[in-house]
């Protein structure tokens, strides 16, 4: 089951369950943390009432699968390729995790904006997991997941290594650049794949050339693990998301970032694709860049 | 002004006008995203309607002064003598800026939860500015913020510098544990200060012992520069918050950490006191933690 977050003809946002072949939308009655856990647990549509008959999903924007009151929380470090040929950084003995502001979201076509103060924005395609429960069981983290969504955490390279020397990377200046990170374009709930952390291709393409290639398989630590590590730091509500880290790639490695009109395309094996176009890259204003 | 989030009873959260002198609480009718930019435009108590008659404030708990929606952003490095003498640190040539989970947030009177992961608990006592405009002047910062309280940004210091090696401080371990950071009681509008970056004594008790005593004037950056800072990396919202750094005293310096039972008064001169309780150190389950 595919689970959107849509607006249609600018009215107000509404999860509805989406069947792409169909070109259907089927909005979803009630708030999302009253029926999601029924659908984490495994109960699938019969957990659903729908608010009215289907409409046309051709003519919805996606937004972000993501309510504005819930957490997107980051866990980086996960890939070992990506950490040796684009940092130059050794495998960590444990995961990092951050926060990413909500206002960096943007829905599944919406425009990349250019943020102001960078001239290195790069593309990070992640497996994304969206918890449904408003418990987590440490013994079974998995449990908890409603399903998984693509992500692209857009970084602004040049912002993230400015960070003070002895504190570490700017990730908040890097990944929390508003309307740069696509998320979408639905949720396909868990119940769709084997329980354990999925293993799944994902790529990344910059207009159509593959810049990114790899599997969730080589992650260094499982969608489990990383819930795991994130829920002893700080607790996971009904709704938050957890981005799992991006495969070697990306333009830090490179040295090719992104450009105004760049369509990128981040697609996960029986996910969906990500498909935003890098906007303008706007004039500094002198003087106000601090 | 002051602004205070309560509860009464147990029952749903509401703002109110306070005043401690005559154990009122009055509380306001509508949104806060509704009144708050006229207050914080300076329209003071004409720009408030009020849902009904005092109550007495002596018999409401103190949320932290923040709704759920918004965010918590904590702009650190900003005393020199903290950064040296705690941790051995230059000062950097900007500052440093991160998101802190909500759930982290208690009110002035809860207790202080001690985290499972940590044997080294600190406290940082910390201006807090509380933006209450829908837009940020860059021309003139100031006059998007509502008004100010105090924060106490209780830290695991083990945890903060557990993150990986050439990523820096964990930041969201040390900083994001469920419900450890004071934040209130109440904020004071900005109309009672003069138009600049406060200039206040912010001291910090435990047991009735000064640990910290410090001047809002010692700051590297002026709250105004803050603000600028962060809204240029990732755009405030009516309602977010702003913590402003911390002045040197913490235990990561002195070595002395918060215990289980420690009464710890966070206080900003006009302004008003947090008095947290440090809860019990709780047994760590074999094999959970990550």
């Amino acid at each position: 089951m595919k689970l959107a977050r849509c607006t249609y003809n600018g009215a107000d946002a509404f999860w509805a369950v989406v069947d792409p072949a169909q070109d259907q939308a089927t909005p979803i009655l009630g708030e999302f943390s009253t029926w999601a856990p029924a659908v984490a647990r495994g109960a699938g549509i019969s957990a659903l009432r729908f608010a009215g008959p289907p409409l046309p999903l051709s003519k919805m924007r996606f937004l972000p699968p993501i309510e504005p009151v819930n957490r997107v929380v980051v866990a980086g470090a996960n890939y070992t390729k990506h950490l040796a040929e684009d940092f130059g950084l050794k495998a960590p003995a444990q995961p990092v995790a951050f926060l990413k502001a909500y206002g960096a979201l943007i829905g599944a076509h919406d425009p990349i904006r250019y943020p102001p103060l960078t001239d290195k924005l790069d593309h990070e395609v992640e497996l994304v997991a969206v918890i449904g429960s408003h418990e987590v069981d440490l013994d079974d983290p998995l449990s908890c997941v409603l399903g998984y969504t693509v992500g692209n955490d857009v970084s602004a390279r040049d912002l993230q290594l400015s960070g003070p020397p002895g504190i570490g990377m700017d990730l908040f200046a890097a990944k929390s650049q508003d309307r740069t990170t696509g998320l979408g374009p639905w949720i396909v709930t868990r119940d769709e794949f084997p329980h354990r952390s999925p293993i799944l291709r994902l790529t990344l393409k910059v207009n159509g050339e593959t810049r990114q290639d790899g599997s969730t398989g080589d992650m260094t630590w499982g969608v489990d693990e990383l819930i795991s590590f994130v829920q002893q730091r700080s607790s996971f509500a009904c709704g938050d998301v957890l981005f799992t880290g991006s495969p070697a790639g990306v333009g830090m490695g490179t040295g090719v970032f992104l450009n105004p009109g760049d369509i990128v395309e981040a697609s996960i094996e029986r996910l969906g694709t990500l498909r935003n176009v890098v906007g303008e890259k706007p004039v500094r204003p002198i003087g106000k860049q601090a």
